[in-house]
């Protein structure tokens, strides 16, 4: 028995997500990358990924682990699963690691992407990986704001409504908020993140750096752990998993 | 009577080109934007472009212009342009000119961009805009080979065996091939392009890069004025119009 572990980059515009819960008119990542797995290994294999990413969200380097009785050499492997994946999913690393290696309770941390365009007008080229905002948007103080939250914290404010974990406490190790030309970049990496906890926290960023919440109001957020208090949740189009961390 | 000049950004995937000439399934950008232009300004204008692109191929900043009797605001009508185009049409830019400007006759030289995805994998979010091509090259050779086109020539061999032109003279006033990371741009500014001319003379570099054509053949098949000689013409995907000069 062998314990493979992928390194896997996808556009997520034309999925369902990483897995798919309730029936659903696209395809998960998951289910596509499983058939393929199936087609060249000629055996069932269950993968287990780093952490579920949400209809629309992207990955650059999304990790992925399976156990199999097929003795492939790992190139071959890649090779043939570039050949016959769909172009919006990709694999970049295969190799072989320790039977014990478990892509999710494995991981350290997570970095994740979230970019903004900000002027006035769209564009066609990234328009499946950015979220438009025309708006002005004061940085410094969305930068002075967002580093309240950098730290352990219970981000109950910032999850999901109805999503119910057993502990909305998370550590963010850094959130970095860059401008490059016309994009936004907010970098954050943490050591788990709760159901849309990052959308939801750009999205009260936003509000912050419009200048439509006072001075002071992330903090008060955070610790009125409650998901009313925080801002809108930005489209999933504009979020990428860049890297897991072993 | 007024003379409005845009700057349109375009993903070229979805169309047949700027214009077509045959029955196309795919729709045209012009198709596309004469209608819409239509729609907001209450009247048929016809659109003058730089140059045509071709099927798949992109646009950061191609320039149009046309006359319209109406009175709307630059602005009223660039919002409007981008509320009404699908997404992959973006207007980046919409000015009155002065009534002789004329896209096509006044461009002074234009800058091309083709990409080249140069590593052992393909990537997703960007599959549309590069050309992935994963053997080794030797770009110091190709730069060395590319320093015989810059200048005024007879692109004959570079020009598509189908399409005559009253003279395939052009100049190209600068050729620069760059390494960033595993993407390979090749920067190419002319007075102007024949039809093809940027991908054959892209697929001639890429066959000089790897080691299938001998060392000087470049300048050989410049002055053979034969298409023959030349390399593959590369896919439409990785080429982008980035600027037009006037």
């Amino acid at each position: 028995m062998r314990n493979l572990r992928l390194e896997i980059e996808y556009d997520g515009t034309n999925y369902a997500g990483w897995q798919v819960q309730a029936p659903q008119k696209k395809k998960s990542i998951q289910e596509v990358l499983e058939k393929t797995l199936r087609k060249i290994l000629q055996e069932k294999v269950y993968t287990i990924v780093s952490g579920r990413t949400d209809a629309g969200v992207h990955a650059l380097s999304q990790v992925v682990n399976f156990k199999t009785h097929s003795d492939i050499r790992p190139d071959k492997l890649r090779i043939a699963l570039n050949g016959l994946l769909p172009e919006d999913i990709s694999i970049s690393k295969v190799e072989d690691v320790d039977l014990n290696f478990h892509s999710r309770f494995d991981a350290k941390s997570k970095i994740y992407r979230y970019t903004i365009l900000n002027r006035l007008h769209p564009c066609a080229l990234s328009r499946n990986t950015v979220y438009f905002y025309p708006y002005p948007l004061d940085l410094n103080l969305m930068r002075r704001e967002a580093r309240n939250l950098v730290g352990r914290h219970d981000f109950k404010s910032f999850q999901a409504a109805d999503k119910k974990e057993r502990s909305s406490v998370r550590t963010i190790k850094k959130l970095k908020i860059t401008r490059v030309g016309d994009f936004i970049y907010f970098d954050i990496e943490a050591n788990g993140f709760l159901y849309n906890m990052i959308r939801n926290i750009v999205g009260t960023l936003i509000e912050i750096g419009r200048g439509r919440f006072p001075q002071g109001s992330l903090k008060k957020i955070l610790s009125a752990k409650n998901r009313k208090l925080a801002g809108p949740t930005v489209p999933a189009k504009g979020l990428c998993l860049i890297k897991v961390k072993y």
